[in-house]
């Protein structure tokens, strides 16, 4: 394998079952580079402490490297400054603080909030639970045979009605990159405030808030070479500093009396409690890996793989290809499908046989699974450090389902 | 130094400023054995996997261990079952979590919150918030001279509108243990709900949920040798079960259509999101060490450190110690001080320089400083892998502080 990057991931070069382990569920969660492992264990070993209060040499390191963290990540967005950086635990919890706290304080009965059909349940009932309460209508933006959302669909649902269009940069089950863009800047014409959800996109190609103009965005660590327990709330200065707290503790006050207080500035405002400052410092080391790859680098690693496998899979007559078909400019290296005949669990089963890891399932998107009259689908997702030889080994085993099960090819 | 744990803490066996670390800040957070940073390590290096849906071998591991976290979690407190036990990211969460979920769907206007006057503002502010929005009552349980809440104080405020006591186990400025199981019993004989912070006691002694009947209880990783990111709330499972979910997203549901949708069963119900497996494993490995130990042994030492520094600190004429001025079975080896004409900041500042790590300040709790009038204090915490030495190295450090201010002894 002529891959370079293999090497910095231990959990790649072990095997199992006593073959090379083949990880192809890349959008559920990344595998980690040493550097990552590394920064947290260094962080544990060497100035563990909490940060802020400590008046002392390893609490205020803890401190600059975990504000360090948010200016990296400020940067790497293209924030206009650090404290538009929230860290959360992971994006759902970014996307459920949006909802509850700017969501509850702008919305009145009658509004409406727009999503995608294909939205991840992250990005679905945090708008559908809020809607309830609100007397508030969620709509759907629906998708055509390809996945993708067409023009005339925005035209119409985007209306003086709509006030928070929430979207995917890329779904998470089908792999279309949206017209985030076109959307943000329809929804913006309304008055409409703009959320998305960049978790299966930042891992695979740069993210602009400022050219995006988005309001908000968020996405998770653990899906772009990060540990767990870390995610990102970005939002403009000016909304975060209307918004009313979501949750409240230590750190993120100002001045506390028995029954008032008043709020810290951003971003402590809405960093309640002891930060994991472990995991923004592994996040950190995460995003310095990518910076060290480059996005162009891992673009076209990604469009080589999908490209060679969804040519291999459409040549395999039982196997039908969810959204495009194709490699294009406006998908990424998720790929949905099914075999005739064969549950995705039982087809993900027995690849497991092979070391082969894919996922299987609805994929937290039961809306988009009925839209497509799919009960589940398997999924591969590539990243940068997957190779051709694990599409072939996938292939291969692949090939061998239908006929495990006595189905014949 | 006897202490045999030291050697298992990478930091602790580290120089500052070419003198030995002499941590006293364990209340903020406490340092980690190497036998938790190496769980960690060995989860991402070995079977990092997003847990539950993925039907291969990794998964499957990381499931395992994710639920067996939960099992040992449980069988720790004496919870009745490991449903009972959600995962979150720290104490503040868990209480964000009672006060939005279980307050919201209780409280009705004229209803009554009672929490000592010592709460941490994690253990205030939710309910300060919710109370407002409820037009509800936030009353606070008074302290007598010695940092404790007489009885007479519990039988007045605990009343037939009291629907919520929330309270610590042990405060995090005084050190006082709260006699909890006499005011659950108290709260319950009214009807009202409780809610125990252990965020201070756990690191230190038993908590026996079923022992001590409380309603809900939460704690912090961190703070009892596990990594950040990772925290606990047990609750009964009547009242998980009956309570709205918190945070919404992947993994907490059973069935999700467009307008509707109906929740898993507990845990997962409360953990909405990829769960922080790492942190939870990081936990266990911590809960483990600390049964290694043992809670005994534990408390033997943490009990001769602070007879010691109390006796010590006793002969200083310049020191005022807040709460109990000498060990007692209700203190707990956090001891709150001031060094007359000097700001808490500059003994913190000027301890540093000796390597000596303590903290001052407020310590998240306002509320208390302004009713102790004072407006901060400096704070030591002991664990059980401090020395008596560190304590001779902390008064001897203490003693100097006035000179170099030119005060005089």
């Amino acid at each position: 394998m002529s891959n370079p990057y293999r090497k910095d991931f231990p959990l790649l070069n072990q095997k199992q079952r006593e073959k090379p382990l083949i990880y192809l569920d890349n959008a559920a969660t990344t595998q980690k580079p040493e550097a990552v492992i590394k920064a947290v264990e260094d962080y544990y070993s060497e100035y563990n402490a909490n940060p802020y209060r400590g008046l002392y040499d390893i609490s205020e390191k803890a401190t600059k490297e975990y504000e360090e963290a948010r200016k990296v990540t400020a940067e790497f967005i293209n924030a206009e400054e650090p404290a538009e950086i929230i860290f959360t635990r992971n994006a759902t919890e970014s996307l459920n603080l949006i909802a509850y706290s700017f969501g509850r304080s702008i919305l009145k009965e009658g509004d409406e909030i727009l999503i995608p059909i294909s939205e991840h349940h992250s990005n679905l009932l945090p708008w559908q639970l809020l809607a309830k309460e609100k007397k508030a209508v969620l709509n759907y933006l629906y998708l055509d045979d390809n996945g993708h959302i067409k023009e005339d669909e925005i035209e119409a649902k985007i209306t003086k009605n709509t006030r928070i269009v929430a979207l995917a940069y890329v779904s998470n089950v089908l792999g279309t990159i949206y017209p985030v863009k076109k959307i943000i800047k329809k929804a913006h014409s309304v008055g409409a405030f703009t959320v998305l959800d960049c978790a299966q996109s930042i891992p695979h190609f740069p993210l602009d808030v400022s050219e995006l103009d988005t309001d908000f965005a968020v996405f998770s660590g653990h899906k772009m070479l990060g540990p767990m327990g870390i995610g990102v709330l970005y939002g403009k200065r000016q909304l975060l500093e209307e918004m009313p707290p979501f949750l409240t503790g230590g750190e993120m006050i100002d001045f506390v009396s028995e029954q008032d207080a008043t709020f810290a500035p951003l971003p402590q405002k809405f960093e309640a409690g002891t930060p994991n400052v472990g995991g923004a410092i592994g996040l950190m080391a995460a995003i310095n890996y990518i910076k060290d790859v480059g996005y162009d680098k891992i673009q076209k690693a990604e469009e080589e793989l999908s490209v060679y496998a969804l040519d291999k899979l459409r040549e395999l007559p039982y196997v039908t290809i969810y959204g495009e078909k194709s490699y294009s400019e406006s998908r990424s290296g998720v790929i949905s499908f099914n075999v005739s005949d064969v549950h995705p669990h039982d087809v993900s089963s027995l690849l497991d046989a092979d070391g082969v890891c894919i996922r299987a399932g609805h994929h937290c998107a039961q809306p988009l699974m009925r839209y497509m009259q799919a009960a589940a689908t398997c999924r591969i997702s590539f990243y940068f450090y997957n190779t051709k030889e694990d599409v072939n080994a996938f292939i291969e085993s692949l090939k061998k389902v239908r006929r495990w099960l006595g189905l014949g090819d």
